[in-house]
């Protein structure tokens, strides 16, 4: 009988809760603690009764966390917490700000590194299952062309931008890629597109009373950065509505690679996920990164890890005679 | 300056032929000689100045050939060329009987670690990819049910039953997924299928000048292990048809995984391939898994391996840097 892997959640918003969740469902898996900057008895487990702790408590589970699993944001949160985690405890985060993975790495190998602990950062889904993909359909299809989709989904920013115009007192917006492009890809074609060419912009907006609905409508098809490139559609709906059809955090996409082999001979790899729950989803990614993380530790591995030096046999639970009898 | 990776082929079949093409797609690979039972003399290289040699002279190429890439059959050739060339080369194969897997690990494994060579085993799409998206979408989704799809696509054994029908003078047999099922399954619906109402098997016949194409028709729909269970269509067509119309190799299908996280969120990961020409497409994996085997090997590593081994960074050619930027 192998061991428990101990695991710590550092962060107890959607994620953190999400992660919580996903342990629950790993039986070789086994949550330690709760790691919050609230007051830790100010706060209540949603799955069962998980001890909490303030963050400032971690060092004293050195030793005991086998790996710690961040579930703060990408702005401030990770660079932050990453690094001084790492120091003490195998870890994983979620860190989603594409641009500065490389410096991010960096920092975190270098405190892996000399802690000889291990980070697996930057998983989840994009980035993570859907790297893996483009990377995978890259090296085997080298001429061909990628196509990355995103949707049906809430946006974050684009909900806040949303609720910055005058007059709104709510809203959401979901990014929504164009069936029709899909269908393109799917059957073969390889067009230039933009992301904005791929995606439509769905809003659901509710209005404070006595305001100009033509005029919130203007202001944010018409605002840039956000919605002035894209299709977009405003819809006000009531502040009932929203609340019963709009309070799931849905997402998905696709990875598309339309590529050829020999004399033109087309080929296409394509990889989908349809989420009710982004948080859930992305916490589930994470859990089973932490086992890989946990068993590349202990067999001598220290430093960064991203989804691409993972074997990926080793997030699974099974042995690899079970995994090469039953799943190969 | 990277070296070049020296590549053997072992069998100039479909397969060969397909690996020949795909290394002349990757700029850091080279195709060192193709090894066959047949004459040398007697091939033509099908993509450019192949140098063709006896397989007996195989041995003659220890220490020049980093990998072999073994493109004979699972029923006979390679069960006994794997363990051979193994305990010389490092190399790659297709072994697709699912069943023998284990026992055929062993037999290389063995053979491999003795010599102190790697064998990356068992790759292609399925088993391969298909293999690699079960095992991932299961190690997200504990909790769930996955599904997998073959076609559109020809079934050789099928094609061959068909053949062997009186009065039938040639055939081929289409595996089509039933796409009302598939459809099920993406709404979220987790129904228990069997291979059978999960695929149709639709057959395209050249019937014998006055053969009783009823009674063929009903020799096929009625054939026990072929067709009996399986909802059948027969279509007759002309020599010049099949000619024009079913020379291709085309295949693919659909690995989906529906499955739950926290209370009964539903979550579905889908993985698909549309190929052209399935040993093309087959090629193409087993030499980005040639690089990935090599890598390992040069970093000491030794024995059977199979995708689930394999850090998927290492089928790239790219970098773990320029992996890191330009693809997570």
């Amino acid at each position: 009988m192998q061991k428990t892997i101990k695991i710590g959640i550092v962060g107890y918003g959607n994620l953190g809760k999400g992660v919580e969740k996903a342990i629950a469902q790993n039986p070789d898996m086994e949550l330690t603690a709760i790691f919050t900057r609230r007051q830790p008895d100010q706060l209540q487990s949603t799955g069962g009764g998980a001890k909490f702790e303030h963050i400032s408590a971690a060092e004293t589970y050195k030793g005991i966390i086998d790996v710690m699993i961040l579930c703060g944001g990408s702005a401030t949160d990770l660079p932050e917490q990453t690094p001084v985690l790492a120091s003490m405890f195998n870890t994983v985060d979620s860190f989603d700000t594409h641009a500065k993975i490389p410096e991010f790495y960096e920092l975190v190998n270098a405190a892996a590194k000399q802690a000889g602990t291990l980070s697996v950062i930057s998983t989840g889904w994009d980035p993570g299952l859907f790297s893996l993909n483009r990377l995978l359909a890259e090296a085997i299809l080298p001429e061909g062309k990628d196509y990355t989709f995103w949707g049906k989904g809430v946006s974050q920013g684009h909900s806040d931008a949303i609720r910055r115009v005058p007059g709104v007192k709510a809203g959401v917006q979901y990014t929504v890629p164009v069936q029709a492009v899909i269908d393109r890809i799917r059957s073969g074609e390889t067009p230039e597109l933009e992301t904005r060419e791929k995606h439509l912009r769905d809003c659901y907006v509710v209005a404070e009373e006595g305001a100009d609905l033509e005029q919130i409508r203007q202001a944010i098809v018409t605002m840039e950065n956000y919605f002035a490139d894209y299709d977009t559609t405003v819809n006000f709906i009531t502040e009932e509505q929203l609340k019963a059809e709009h309070q799931g955090m849905p997402h998905g996409g696709f990875v598309i690679r339309s590529g050829v082999t020999g004399e033109n001979t087309k080929q296409i790899i394509e990889f989908g996920l349809k989420l009710e729950s982004n948080p859930e989803f992305t916490a589930s990614v994470l859990v089973a990164c932490a086992r890989a993380g946990y068993r590349i530790s202990q067999e001598g591995g220290t430093g960064a890890k991203t989804i691409f030096d993972l074997p990926i046999g080793y997030l699974s639970p099974k042995s690899a005679e079970e995994l090469r009898r039953d799943l190969l």
